[in-house]
């Protein structure tokens, strides 16, 4: 019996004084998937409907990057920062060739990773983010700030950032809610000092370049697939059709009725979707 | 034994004069689907991949609208007109439900038809194509116009209009073009009146109203998935985006290093969104 979402052990390993906490679960072979997580997020802020409908043909590993909920040592201020904790991560564990799938501050640190180390990383999944300066990736509502900052996170503050206001959408939002709470041994909230630094790397993450906008989507290699729902007040919905554009090799794929969260919403479809991308061959250079 | 693109017969059926040509193939039962075909096209410009893809687990009807290739009668010079003639050839054939598969200005009739019978039209996928008054579909390049009204289309047309220039890209559309030649008794091609009626109707659908943009798409109630490549030359890959913005319940996919005819380069992974996309409960309202 591999494990699953809910069974998998929350480990740690050591790199230069940083304890990383990750769980792998799912098939024993095959390229693992990492999973970077998204501003403040832990290991159980995913959902298992995602993990194991991927873990289903191949290892999964949920990841938390230095200072985040459960991992020690300090939390990286930059997404380069991060990258370099991704790649330390995947150095210890021996892990030569991996997947990587990032969802909103983890994209961005997906693109980065996916720059820096084109040689790790064979195939990159970008959910719910957007480019380096991407279009008003600058500035938050006082709404979604309130929602996204508050200091024990409430299913409300999910329901508005990661769903559409509909009722059908809602609905799913409270069905995410339940099934990432049904694992018994919840990992920790962040720390001030992470959501803090975090803030810092995804402020700077999105201003505006003078020049070359853009250009370093272009020097991405890998296969990419983007994913968003229709209407995401995080990063407005339009960078992932920024992203798509930009990257040479890139699938994108939208939601109807639904935000930031889409992946959260369609897991199943989503899940789909990925295996095709991941596993076919057409999308292979 | 169920027909399939290179068996099914062509067969005619007649409304108020107007001898509609039509081919059938494919499961006995499940949701029909009915292919509406682009600028000049007639039933063999479909590519068999797509058609008997589909047809595994439904019906496929590819049908010429009225005095296209091999169908009879005046064609229509206005998308309105054309929309009358799907209605009337789905009358005539008995089919209360169905759903359109429409590319280029197939997709602008199937948009056309899902407004104004929403009761015959369950789901709609609309590949390569755009928007009422969208952007840039009220002027082509030169070279553009060039290849796509060449009195005998040849394969270079296609690979200029349909593919990106890409090495991965032309091969794609060379396999298509055989494919697409597989059959041996091939539609006849379009008259030149027929191209002079659907370019004026395409033309039309390319002006941008002065107001309400894009209103008539938010009252498209079904569920709609759009595809297209990554950048379409003929209508403007932008238009997708709109297109999946507008309409209440749409999905969108992008297709790397492709264009126009991303469907007939991505074939296989077409007909599993499209399978996904019509089977899918998540979908439906």
């Amino acid at each position: 019996m591999s494990d699953t979402h809910n069974t998998a052990k929350t480990r740690v390993v050591g790199v230069d004084g940083v304890m990383y906490a990750y769980r792998r679960l799912g098939a024993a072979t095959g390229t693992p998937v990492i999973f970077l997580q998204h501003f403040r997020g832990g290991l159980d802020n995913w959902d298992p409907n995602v993990t194991d409908g991927l873990a289903k043909d191949r290892p999964v590993i949920l990841f938390n990057n230095a200072g985040v909920a459960s991992s020690g040592g300090e939390p990286a201020d930059t997404v380069m920062g991060m990258a370099r904790h991704v790649t330390a991560f995947l150095d210890a564990l021996g892990l030569k060739r991996v997947d990587l799938l990032g969802f909103s501050l983890g994209g961005f640190v997906a693109q980065q990773v996916a720059l820096e180390s084109p040689h790790l990383i064979r195939r990159v999944i970008l959910a719910g983010t957007g480019p380096q300066g991407g279009e008003g990736m600058d500035k938050f509502t006082p709404k979604v700030t309130e929602h996204a900052t508050r200091e024990k996170p409430i299913l409300e503050d999910f329901l508005y950032l990661f769903f559409s206001q509909s009722e059908t959408s809602q609905a799913a939002g409270r069905a995410f809610w339940e099934r990432r709470h049904s694992r018994l041994d919840q990992d920790v909230p962040s720390s001030a000092a992470a959501m803090a630094a975090q803030g810092n790397a995804i402020a700077a993450w999105g201003v505006v370049p003078e020049m070359d906008r853009y250009a370093s989507l272009r020097r991405i290699e890998q296969p990419v697939l983007v994913v968003n729902g229709t209407d995401d007040i995080m990063v407005p919905t339009i960078n992932s059709f920024i992203l798509q554009q930009n990257i040479p090799n890139a699938t994108l794929v939208i939601y109807p009725d639904s935000g930031h969260g889409a992946i959260f919403q369609y897991p199943e479809l989503f899940v789909s979707h990925a295996r095709l991308f991941l596993d076919g061959e057409r999308h292979g250079h």
